[in-house]
């Protein structure tokens, strides 16, 4: 199977050289993005793993006539060395010193009077103007299109609606919060393409993207008007009503290019140069005068709303119990009875889907085992899955899509004997993810103040993980959500948030060694206001996860006495919490591993 | 006294306003800044205190028609408010909740049609460049300059030079770097302002302000000419010479606008608009294409090379020597001879000038007791200076510089009884200095990523000092020095520097308890690597500064065992290194003092 998915990859590269050449275009750019900037995409959009055959969620592929390249993050590292073997497409290791990125690849390679092409309805504006200062560019059209014989269509999932109730605030509400940030900017109209800041404004989901509750749309607000743009066959009587009732104008998806061209704007277009496409960029260019900044979507979203927040606390205790529970069962039953990677994420997929209110995983479930835990987003899959038994470590990382919340929790645990090195790793990145959680700091830290305090244990020893510290998450919706995130690398032309109450956030430190093991330990805390006094309101976090650590991989005697403290204070209120969802055996077996140590 | 000086900061201000009547002028902005944007300005540059009666080092005043205001920092908070007391001026706390930068405050009080005035030469390009866009500005003019008939002249010490041997870098040297980074930015031009930047590159120095050896000088560097401009009368034939041989084409410092107006430009004139005063950029804004950004002689300032570095370390041990000597003597002494804040700095400044190759001091020696300490930046003076008794704390802030060094040391002891929440703030600020020299982190991290690491201790208890935590420090040079700090705040628009191998920085937490007591412990750090291996390039810091920690002050009960074991080595450390220079009592008291606890 593997070979012939190498030669796979080299029969399309193949085939995309003659429709570059027949196109006249010297560098084809396939990134991964749908025509929103989402991180993740929908069947119709994966051509970058068609062409390549490296099916990771992120990552950029460059052909030229002489060499094909593809860039990826450290999650991927393993994943896409392994899968691009015999392609002839080489592996660019983004992050790594020394590793040129796109921008500096193509300014090393190609001459300026080359031309560079993509599909401009996949590629952000922001990358697109900083193209097309250097190159002659090539974008109306998706070149590789003809060698995707049998792409699947654009989904067009039925959209419902999340009641205002729900939601802690009613569309009308949103608006006027939009528009208020619109009066500041200066801007009379504000196009948005992201596709969960759309949800977000109108208070509806859909299913177009897996794992992910949004619908393809794109929405233009001006002061008096707000047009969704959205496929008419996704829409029933009842959600068109609801539209009507909220005075939001449906149009057509694919109408949005014309209507564009068309529509009346007067004053300023608001509009977010990373997440819309360079292909609707290049049509408000020409209509006015442009803001490029952030959606104000973005930070009202993310500050979740009283309502929300209560609704989040009650699924993250259920999820947190299912969890506990799984755990309980592998760690009873490795070694005992069969059981390899697939299985168990189907068991738990199976245990959360049980849940009241479960709609859909909020993400494929990571369940791996040993090494292939060492590849941070690695998935099991019909033809890997490695058998599991009682030894080692197993990690998942897993969530679910709820009516009233979006999970997201990743718990290691040891199956059997481990080595000291294994034991340590574990317990740095449990004291790393417990000191972060209980850190105080004054109001006006970003994620980049707080990112040391769960890398310091590490980076005192001379590890670290290769991805961020923390991402927020939606509400009934992505898994990954800005602006806010917990990351310590310094890039001057990306703006930070500021961390305010009612944000939730994801606290994942992990240590990772290909071809021994992987751990990450992730709860998800909400940010809360701690005292306020003569130096400033403090800040903190609160536990949204309420799952055990496992304390036979922990080794105390490197702890300090405070870490030990966090982790008895954790299990303690583990324990409180969810000893009203365990009886008999697995009440006594709760107590037992949430144990003062 | 007091009332007096009252009594003429309201005539003062009640002159200026006539004068600003005369120039039509409706608000008058006076910064604290010389010609050239330095930190700390000669005599001849301090109209801001002559004005307001606030000598702090930092503030600046804004005054109309109805009234007059004072910005200030945390550190002179206090001072202002004592200082500013029956002036009619009021404070406005920068950086505090609420409290309305000068920009916001013109923006609520100026209307687009009034005339902001302010002495052009004085104010830097950013600020004005920003003003201009709102208000009519009137700047050519230092229109309270009638007010100050004693106004002492412009310094003109004399100038003298660096050996080529001590500073690790010629002149060409220099030059040849310089030009690089110009041609790397596509200017033709650089003009610079910044004294010490200018006493870098040329490997000069003088005595223009105030223990800052500097000489008031601009240069404009360009493919092939360096062009200074000084004043001629701090010139010899010797340093005449020198420039001829280094070819630097000297001019007289009063005729750079002439210059500027006449020369020859070809190509992009880069500039610092946060160091370059309006009135410059005015001149050159005419001439070319501008490139707004940092002088290149900032970062390559920054990082020490080998030579200095080597005579940096000699000389912190030896103002080490002599500052654990002067404590040693305070704390037998307390309470037995008299003794106050300003004798104690004198004698301080006596022992430190017997250092064989001691020029001056750094700044002006800090010297303050009990609640007095409580404002960082207080100065004891002729009027006041705090009899010192055995009782309580006692902080001293100094440095001197050395013909090989500049020095930044702050201690604090207890002279007595002290009270457990003073013990446990001393205790805090240790371990937030010491933790912070131990911290490891990976090449790539700024001051940002770092400050944390310091602040956390004191955070998590709901305190904070209301300074940066570190600063760079200049090599026979500016006590102050950037491009590089450690802070926490964000501020979108300014650029952040990675901490590089060579980089000197201070560590210097402090806690302040307004009418009680105030604590600060700082050392100077330098920035080393350590080791590489896959995750990158992992640096960390080497302590310079070995003077003892007052173990009478420390609450060992309230610090980590990893806390203990940092002061424990750092102790050792100081035994080691300052053993040779101790004997007989004095020497058992070091071993005493730098014991294991």
């Amino acid at each position: 199977m593997v070979i012939d998915m190498e030669n796979m990859a080299k029969q399309r590269i193949a085939g995309l050289r003659k429709l570059m050449k027949e196109a006249g275009i010297d560098y084809y750019i396939v990134p991964t993005a749908d025509f929103h900037g989402s991180e993740y995409v929908g069947g119709y959009f994966k051509m970058r793993s068609f062409l390549s055959g490296f099916t990771g969620s992120a990552g950029t592929l460059v052909v030229s006539e002489r060499e094909a390249c593809l860039w990826t993050d450290g999650r991927y590292f393993t994943q896409a060395q392994a899968q691009l073997e015999g392609s002839g497409i080489v592996l660019y290791r983004m992050g790594e010193e020394g590793v040129p990125d796109i921008w500096e690849y193509l300014e090393k390679n190609a001459g300026k009077r080359q031309i560079i092409g993509f599909d401009g309805q996949v590629m952000d504006a922001e990358f697109g103007k900083k193209l097309e200062q250097r190159y002659q560019l090539s974008y109306e059209k998706d070149v590789a299109a003809p060698l995707w014989q049998d792409r699947p269509p654009l989904s067009a999932t039925a959209v419902w609606t999340l009641s205002a109730e729900r939601c802690g605030m009613s569309v009308a509400e949103k608006l006027k919060a939009v528009r208020e940030k619109m009066e500041e900017q200066g801007a009379a109209h504000l196009l948005i393409s992201k596709l969960d800041d759309i949800m977000w404004l109108y208070n509806i989901r859909a299913n177009d993207v897996d794992c992910n509750p949004v619908a393809l749309s794109y929405t233009l607000v001006s002061k008096d008007s707000a047009v969704l743009f959205i496929q008419s066959r996704a829409l029933t009587d009842e959600t068109a009503g609801y539209f009507a009732q909220n005075h939001i104008t449906v149009k057509e998806y694919s109408s949005l290019g014309a209507y564009l061209e068309s529509c009346e704007i007067k004053g300023r277009i608001w509009y977010s140069g990373k997440d819309v496409n360079y292909f609707l960029y290049k049509c408000i260019e020409k209509r006015g005068e442009l803001i490029d900044r952030e959606n104000p979507t973005e930070l009202l979203k993310a500050v979740k709303t009283p309502e929300e927040l209560e609704s989040i606390r009650k699924y993250y205790l259920l999820d947190s119990v299912v969890l506990t529970k799984f755990l309980f069962w592998v760690k009873e039953n490795a070694g005992r009875e069969p059981m390899d990677e697939l299985g168990l994420a189907r068991r738990l997929d199976r245990m959360r889907s049980e849940i009241d209110g479960f709609l859909d995983l909020s993400f494929e479930t990571i369940s791996a085992y040993k090494s292939n835990a060492a590849m941070a987003h690695y998935s099991a899959n019909g033809e890997h899955s490695a058998k599991i038994t009682a030894d080692g470590f197993y990690l998942v990382d897993s969530g679910g899509q709820y009516m009233g919340a979006t999970t997201d929790v990743t718990r290691t645990i040891a199956l059997g004997s481990i080595t000291d090195e294994m034991r340590l790793h574990f317990t740095k990145v449990a004291c790393a993810m417990l000191r972060l959680a209980d850190t105080k700091f004054l109001y006006g830290c970003t994620g980049r103040n707080l990112d040391i305090i769960a890398r310091e244990p590490l980076w005192q020893c001379g590890l670290d993980y290769k991805h961020g510290t923390g991402h927020g998450i939606g509400y009934v919706l992505n898994v990954h959500e800005g602006p806010h995130s917990l990351r310590w690398q310094y890039k001057p032309e990306s703006r930070e948030t500021v961390l305010e109450e009612g944000m939730i956030v994801s606290d994942e430190p992990g240590m990772y060694v290909q071809g021994s093991h992987g751990i990450r330990t992730e709860n998800i805390v909400e940010v809360v206001k701690e005292q306020k006094n003569e130096y400033g309101q403090f800040m903190g976090f609160r536990h949204l996860t309420y799952v055990p650590i496992d304390l036979d991989a922990i080794d105390i005697g490197s702890m300090e006495p405070s870490d030990i403290e966090r982790l008895n204070a954790y299990h303690k209120a583990v324990r409180e919490k969810l000893s009203p969802y365990f009886e008999g055996e697995e009440l006594e077996r709760l107590k037992n591993v949430t144990r003062a140590v």
